[in-house]
């Protein structure tokens, strides 16, 4: 009698983990270091039990990536058998495979760049027209109309597209991109849905108009290009293919930072701010080899880029047209400067600082609201549209009611409204509403003295910067940028216009210098980027001169945001409880030791163990690993429960693959051929693998039979033989360095004579988290949610 | 009765090691997995037995720096007691020596350029005075005394404080840094003579005019500013003093970092280009927050540097002068460039590389000829002298037998010479012998079309790269930099006379476009350095349009560079046997296990031990680190001989400090008090001591009475109490990515049991090389020279 059971692993509920944790708190605060005289510890921590929706939580819902190597008896044959030519062949994929981001990331970087250009002239076009007439015949209302729909019916797709099909595509993805990078599984960061859902809802976002840019969502699409690079799936891929040697996740991830460094690339033209920018973001794993192969990936996707924006533009081939640098050619009068000037950067540092924590401060309580009481899908699109309906009002409403005038020069927007304007002037406001937002940007760094004045600037900035507020983290795909930098850009002008009016002699007195400093200042306070800002600033401005004010200005910026709140993707990140690990463990926590740290007891699986024990087991525990035991050694050395002597480790992933090809009862591959046939379906269900497991938690295929449960799997040959381990009395930096500076998953807590105890794994050391602001700080320990 | 016996700790000799090592490689053939099938690794496995002055031998006298904090009690206490208000404190200074370094090192960076530059001015005006006056009198023999004698003399004196007064000045001392920055205790690496006679050899070096530059001395100068500032020892420093922190050594790692990149940015006015040098160099240990700092101290000294040159210079406060600049501002009618002109840029990016390769070869052989023929002091300083005398007789012939005239013009040269030529006509070659070498790659950057004739610049362009070929590895101090540069602008400059003389109408063929970029093929192709070095082009050319060529030019350079050799900082490393460790593990090595790479037996302690037993082991062996076990459970589990359980790891330097101290027979220290009171110890120990143990292996005042022979030494509130272990069977790229990922100096390798029955050192890694030339790689066990 044969009866199908499919078997169901359960997704992580982790209600065991909780328990856990919650006892390990209580356990935590009675357990004394014996040799310590005083235990002040329980004074310096603070427990923190808040909800959803705080800074002070991690989800259990991610997972940690697996970068350290299962060198399993199949990984040291496939190495023995397939020699140093194998080794070579895959350094030359993997530099084709950086060469080929490069183009691709770049070829989206066109392809959105064009069809915005090309949409928004349409859209700013028939705005004019109706404008220029309606005033002729008092038709204001049909202006209106006319606005508000070209701004909401965008705003719907961006928004449909986002909520309805793919909502890992909301946002800038940038944070996404940090939390891959940092060895967390985001779930569906990598996947090409995202990507094609992703461009499109951007493209909608920029023409709609709302305070969004295209560069965040360009990093995520660079990303996703590496990501998808990496595990390729070619019809025809023979089992020997070097391709295959790529479904690692430490190897993914080289791709993905070659992808998301091609992705600034190609948003700004900006290689070495590329490489840096994913450098500083997602500085978890680096090594020379791969700063170079970033490097190539960056420095591709710019030229493919600038070949075909020039194009495009009708120089093709002239890569030095200044018409290709994103921001415009600065040119050297505007970015001279004085000594004396210095004070008045650092000035604007400080305000960038503040004006980005307020940024942050309350983008933050809107994210809280948003994840309290926007829940359901259509109040999602229905908060996207009012965002649009203030958006268009906005601009309407400035336009209508400030009359101010400027003369027509080549400078002038494309389509520039008269309004109220006589003869050959436009209404200043055109500016800021009848363009693109890049091309604000341009105007407000270029455009000579006397062409803004105060009162249009100060209403634009009002208004963008509480727009910009209310988008970051709006339902549409939309990064926060060229907001920042716009925002920047107009607070920097009018300070300028200030200066110019307090020296109206000095030549110095330049506003447009000071725009520059003002959107640097402003990004950076609310994104707390350094050096790649500035070198993104230098290469996107076609000019050097003026780096060191522009660090001057971010290191001051840095430090008063930080002062205050964390950067916008931290927080984004924290407010989403993904468990980030910073790059060195909290301090003065050498006191905690694995003993608080780890969950235990572990469930274990002896080297032979039954189907039935494995299927039960992974119903029922959400844990992703199990160390292999050999439980006859078990003693109770100490006062921790051992599981038995450690002999290796298994992960989930790998018992699901094995149940599913019913690798049963079988005699230990031995031969090289049945080694590789073994690795080989290791390698091919990493890529399909991944996609289901995080879908739904188990393998839809699985079909066990009766008397599959009574047979036994014999996991040696699969194992990782030589897991890191920790001894119990081993502190909290030191696991933490070890998670954190190899990449690992799980770390195994063994005890004197090598027994196994406890594991620790990414929540475990996440949940211990310092804070600093306002010149003190401390360490809490946050709740892991469920 | 008490009598004085000073203990002497050898200096390690290593004798023990050295047979272990070869007993290891026999043993390594003979060994066999158990589980495989077939033993293919001896064949893979090259094993390498060559001799000094060969990059295949690794020497045992470098020991690893000690990145891994001991979690003693005493810490642990320390953190307990301190709180955050003492973390905050230590960051507050931190972030102040980080600023203090960008000062110091600009301060340095001045002093050496207004050196130079008023020396050099003598010595030429000198030089064309005598030129100008014989030339009418026939007196050409007096010329030629005149040249030699200003040639040799500072040659003489940068020798003699090199040879005599501190060899570890010779050279450009970045290899030094890198190793540093690796984690190799470089003997004298970051002391302050070293940098006193550094500055002052580089300076008689560069007066002199050899083929070096002060650019790779002012990285190595910033780093020494850095590493004493960490330990600086300041009368009155209390023993409550945050300063203390900081005597650990990878909080002095971070400050050499932090000096080095201001070094690059004192050197070349490059802040962003320092930050990327020390990350492209030394790569190995990075976070976010370290970048920070490192970023504000290139900043600091490059707002310092400008400030101070604009000064001297006579414009104060203007600090966009183009004249700060170190290759002087290019404008973009120069950089300008076409999409055909990429192919010329890869074809000399592939010139760069070979060049530099043979740069290297050539190089090499001649270190090794150094390392065996001129091992004696005044033989070193005849050969500087001799290659002193070389280059005033190059110059001298070259100017006399070329008859190249060329009109005076503003961008002449100040002191150029008019030979032969007649009127307002000077001699073509005074651009090359009668300025400094940095001015002279100006001129060949900056010259109009038309300045240089073939002929001069082919004899200029073999002479000079002859000349730097034998500089390098002189017992002088003096860069690669420099010299790569102007090699590379004589025949980049070259190729752009050719193309414009096939195109003479077309405006793009610009020859000194080509200038630069040849120049930074060259030194690309000798130091195989990409995104810095294009960086610092960008920063110090004023002009960013040319980021892409430049890019596009070093990655083909490097590419086929490493096709031929390594780059020449690399091959100085490996000649001198210094352990380095590549950020990955050698490729196809997981069958290579830890009772393959360990040293065994292991030499240990039990946590109470008479001081007769440490002195006496002290005494005998070499070893830097003792497991302390348990040895009453000593069980011979499995093959190899165990030692007992581990309990911790205790450092020579600890136990030194230990019978320094006399702390025998103590009762354990328990109250905060005491504990800090022994914490206060090491940590002043740590900058004395470490100076006494490098430079003769024992602590000169340690006098141990007979008496105390019989004491005992209690060292477990000392010793590390959960040091980081493998079990035996753990591969070699796991212990690799163990001792790399985290900086450590010691790996225990523990039985089933967790018995001590080995230790792995960075020399046991070391020993396992990669290399990739020509297309293929392999793997080669080097030998382990005593």
């Amino acid at each position: 009698m044969l009866t199908l059971v499919p078997i169901r692993v359960k997704t992580p509920k982790m209600s065991g983990l909780f328990n856990m944790a919650q006892g390990k708190l209580s356990r935590f605060f009675n357990y004394k270091n014996p040799s310590s005289s005083a235990s002040s510890s329980s004074s310096r921590l603070r427990t923190v039990r808040a909800k959803s929706g705080s800074l002070s939580y991690i989800s259990s819902k991610y997972e940690s990536l697996d970068y350290d190597t299962c060198e399993n008896q199949l990984l040291v044959d496939e190495e023995r058998t397939r020699g140093y030519t194998y080794v070579v062949q895959t350094d030359v994929a993997r530099w084709f495979l950086f060469f080929l981001i490069g183009i691709f990331t770049a070829g989206l970087g066109v392809f959105t760049d064009v069809s915005i250009a090309y949409l928004a002239d349409i859209k700013y076009k028939v705005l004019k027209y109706y404008m220029d007439k309606c005033l002729l015949e008092q038709c204001v209302y049909l202006t209106y109309g006319m606005w508000l729909t070209l701004v909401l019916v965008p705003v719907l797709v961006a928004s449909i597209l986002v909520v309805y099909i793919e909502p890992a595509a909301s946002g800038s993805g940038v944070p996404a991109v940090i939390g891959y990078l940092n060895g967390v599984k985001m779930p569906h960061v990598v996947e090409v849905k995202v990507l094609i859902v992703r461009m499109l809802s951007t493209i909608a976002t920029c023409v709609g108009g709302l305070a969004g840019g295209k560069e965040g969502p360009m990093i995520h699409s660079g990303a996703i290009v590496g990501g998808s690079l990496a595990t390729l799936w070619l019809p025809g891929l023979g089992s020997h293919s070097v391709l295959h040697y790529f479904r690692q996740d430490h190897e993914k991830r080289d791709f993905v930072a070659g992808g998301s460094a091609a992705g600034v690339a190609a948003a700004f033209g900006a290689p070495v701010g590329g490489v840096l920018l994913s450098l500083e973001e997602g500085t978890s794993f680096w090594s020379l080899s791969l700063i170079w192969k970033i490097f190539l990936s960056s420095m591709v996707a710019t030229f493919t880029l600038n070949l075909s924006l020039s194009a495009v533009e009708g120089h093709p081939g002239q890569l030095t047209h200044p018409g290709l640098l994103f921001f415009g050619k600065l040119n050297d009068t505007i970015t001279k400067y004085e000594v004396f000037e210095l004070p008045i950067f650092i000035l604007m540092g400080v305000i960038g600082g503040l004006l980005g924590a307020v940024f942050v401060a309350i983008n933050m309580r809107l994210m809280v609201f948003r994840m309290k009481h926007i829940k359901k899908k259509w109040v999602k699109l229905l908060e996207a549209l009012t965002v649009g309906f203030l958006t268009a009002t906005c601009g309407m409403v400035s336009i209508y009611s400030l009359d101010y005038c400027r003369d027509y020069t080549e400078a002038s927007p494309k389509f520039a409204v008269q309004m109220f304007c006589t003869g050959s002037k436009h209404n200043e406001l055109s500016a800021f509403w009848f363009q693109k937002s890049e091309d604000t940007l341009r105007s407000l760094f270029h455009d000579p003295k006397g062409s803004y004045s105060v009162v249009p600037l100060v209403v634009f900035f009002l208004m963008y910067f509480c727009m910009s507020i209310m988008t970051t983290g709006l339902s549409v795909s939309a990064g926060v940028f060229v907001p920042a930098l716009l925002s920047g850009a107009a607070w920097g002008r009018l300070i300028g216009i200030g200066i110019q009016h307090v020296f109206p002699e000095a030549a110095w007195a330049e506003p447009a210098k000071y725009a520059v400093i003002g959107a640097a200042a402003h990004l950076g306070g609310i994104c707390r980027i350094s050096i790649s800002l500035t070198v993104m600033m230098i290469e996107a401005t076609g000019n050097i001169t003026f780096g060191l004010p522009l660090m001057l200005t971010l290191i001051t910026t840095k430090w008063i945001g930080d002062f205050f709140t964390e950067g916008v993707y931290e927080m984004q990140i924290y407010l989403n409880g993904v468990p980030l690990l910073p790059s060195a463990p909290p301090p003065l926590s050498s006191d905690i030791k694995a003993t608080d740290v780890m969950s235990a007891p572990p469930v274990v699986f002896p080297s032979k163990v039954k189907v039935a024990r494995i299927i039960d087991t992974l119903d029922n525990v959400p844990h992703n690993g199990f160390p292999i035991v050999d439980p006859t050694t078990a003693t109770n050395h100490g006062v921790l429960k051992s599981a038995g002597r450690l002999k290796g480790l298994i992960l989930k992933s790998q018992l699901l693959i094995l149940l599913h090809s019913k690798s049963f009862n079988e005699v230990v591959p031995s031969t090289s051929e049945q080694l590789r046939k073994k690795l080989h379906m290791f390698r091919e269900a990493y890529a399909k693998y991944q996609k289901i497991q995080l879908r739904s938690g188990w393998i839809e295929d699985v079909q066990i039979t009766e008397e599959d449960y009574e047979q036994t799997l014999d996991l040696r040959p699969y194992m990782n033989p030589s897991p890191y381990t920790v001894k119990l009395d081993a502190s909290l930096p030191r696991i933490f360095r070890l998670f954190r500076g190899l990449g690992l998953r799980h770390i195994i807590v063994v005890n004197d004579v090598n027994e196994v105890v406890g594991m620790v794994t990414r929540k475990d050391l996440a949940r211990y988290r310092t804070w600093r602001h306002a010149g003190t700080m401390g360490l809490k320990e946050l709740r892991v949610q469920v």
